[in-house]
């Protein structure tokens, strides 16, 4: 079989190596496909150098079939498709209050144990979903991300009628916007990147460039001064934190998706005297993984437009390289059977 | 009668005037206590200059009783013991969500208009709670301050059984500490003056120097692990929000009582990794002052030693320089009789 190697340094290897039989409690799944996720393209440029065991197979956000089944699993079939719900929560403690998705030991499979780029991966099975046996393979790909998504506007508790701002027009930023747009609220997103914001509205969303417009007064107006009752903050730079307090409305609720790796400025005043809460969202527990697989059962949203790319596993350098070279992309996946 | 007027520049004077007939939709006051509020510091520190038009007498934690009737008001009769609750919301827009507490074009009486600490004091009748015959009014007192604590106790969610710390031992966050440890909540105050320590020890409060003990592992041990459920950040200093991050646990809830007046930095990292909720709480609501009033009238809290000076209204001069050089003192409470 064909596996991609993590070797650090910015650099992949390609290589061919035995199948493993799954162990006691394991499946062995034939990958489909394997989505690049802003976290690999982080470990590729040795951000997670601390946390990442090289050299290593990295992936996370994958689809596959189940190609067979270790001792004491009985709910699998060869031949299922399934996808992986990366959390290893094995070490879970009462100290983590029954929040298994972020318990203080998780191991996130894929970065602290090896991941889907390769053609054959061998999982615990209490970390699959089934699919159902028509999904298509390469949108399935998108379960794992479209499930962070789904956590954090259902941690937002964005109703119909509502308006939230998306700050951030990349993968995440966009599927939140999809899923914050399906719950009936009217969604803008915010993105300085032209070709990102193309792609936002070929996906039917109301995007602007507050480099361009004055975003504090478009959401003022456009919301006849209530402002946003949900602001997400998914672009993870400073300008974004300064502007997600004045576009918040009294008692709007601003989710912490992004990733900020050192301290920032934040205007606490006005958390206080507009009474704003900042909630953090990490991951998805069981009921966004269920949500994010009905959603792309159901295919009524433009999911494929979220595809800019699909590569065989022979081409990962490249494939990280150009995501280097050109930020106008969206999504790409490995074709692991290519 | 007598009225304290503050003339700007640290200084208030203290005249004689005409009482006045209360207009349509008043009451008239006879106003028994007056404390004093870190607001009325603030403003007295110059401040709130912007704010607050000079020369005008301040004041808005009170007790009183009703003097005299303006037309039109049914609900209250002469003689009536009664607290103000001091919040101006006829400007309430429809983007104000119902959030009538914390509306963009709030008036706070006391501040934006005149407040208490004269003998007589004129305001609406929709601002009024009717306290029982027999509470005592030095106690009634503290019922504004005690309704922040209440509706920032409320916010938090803070329920038996969990863990909370209070950040900063003033006289809000003291009486925070008490409403928490009423909850059932196992309460530590974090405090870096011993008196206000030894203060906080008076009232039955478990009370910790964060510059001469590790507080980050002294939660942890306390808790097993598990940490804060939950931290009110009352101290309004870099260090407490250096520290709020780091003792909260998984789901934490960190309430932002504190008046940041510039951007302070935050590790929004650990909003991310550990799902912590911040939550901005200003004033109070209805069911916070009637939660007050209900805990002031059973007085089974130890209220009467966070009253540490009661002064005449002449004295208003030294009450407010006092302060400055006295941070061991708590409330200070003006006879406005006398």
């Amino acid at each position: 079989m064909k596996a991609t190697v993590y070797q650090g340094n910015k650099t992949f290897s390609v290589i061919e190596r035995e199948m493993e039989t799954p162990s006691k409690g394991e499946v062995r799944i034939k990958v489909a496909y394997s989505g690049v996720c802003g976290t690999d393209v982080h470990i590729y440029h040795g951000m997670m150098d601390k946390r990442v065991n090289v050299p290593v197979t990295i992936g996370h956000e994958m689809s596959g079939i189940i190609d067979a089944i270790g001792e004491g699993v009985s709910d699998f079939s060869v031949g299922e498709k399934v996808v992986v719900r990366p959390l290893d929560d094995r070490g879970v403690k009462p100290s983590d209050k029954g929040f298994n998705h972020i318990c203080e030991d998780l191991k996130f499979i894929g970065i602290d144990s090896p991941g889907s780029m390769q053609q054959y991966w061998n999982v615990p099975a209490f970390t699959l979903h089934k699919l159902k046996q028509e999904t298509d393979l390469k949108l399935a790909a998108l379960i794992e991300p479209l499930a962070v998504a789904v956590h954090d506007v259902r941690l937002s508790g964005l109703v119909a009628g509502e308006t939230a701002v998306v700050l951030g027009g990349g993968p995440i930023g966009l599927l939140v916007a999809l899923v914050a747009k399906e719950t009936g609220a009217d969604v803008i997103v915010s993105e300085v990147n032209e070709n990102r914001i193309l792609k936002a509205r070929e996906l039917g969303l109301n995007a602007v460039n507050p480099t361009k417009i004055d975003l504090i007064g478009y959401v003022q107006e456009r919301t006849k001064g209530r402002k946003a009752d949900v602001v997400f903050e998914v672009a993870g730079v400073q300008p974004a934190l300064d502007v997600m307090t004045e576009i918040a409305g009294i008692r709007g609720r601003i989710l912490m998706v992004a990733i900020h790796g050192q301290k920032r400025e934040v205007d606490l005043f006005k958390f206080f005297w507009k009474e704003l809460k900042l909630i953090g969202a990490r991951v998805y527990e069981k009921e966004d993984y269920e949500k994010a697989i009905a959603l792309i059962t159901a295919n009524e949203l433009p999911f494929e437009e979220m595809i800019t790319d699909v590569q065989p596993l022979s081409n990962i350098q490249q494939v990280f390289e150009n995501i280097d070279n050109n930020p106008d992309g969206m999504k790409v996946l490995m074709d692991c059977q290519a």
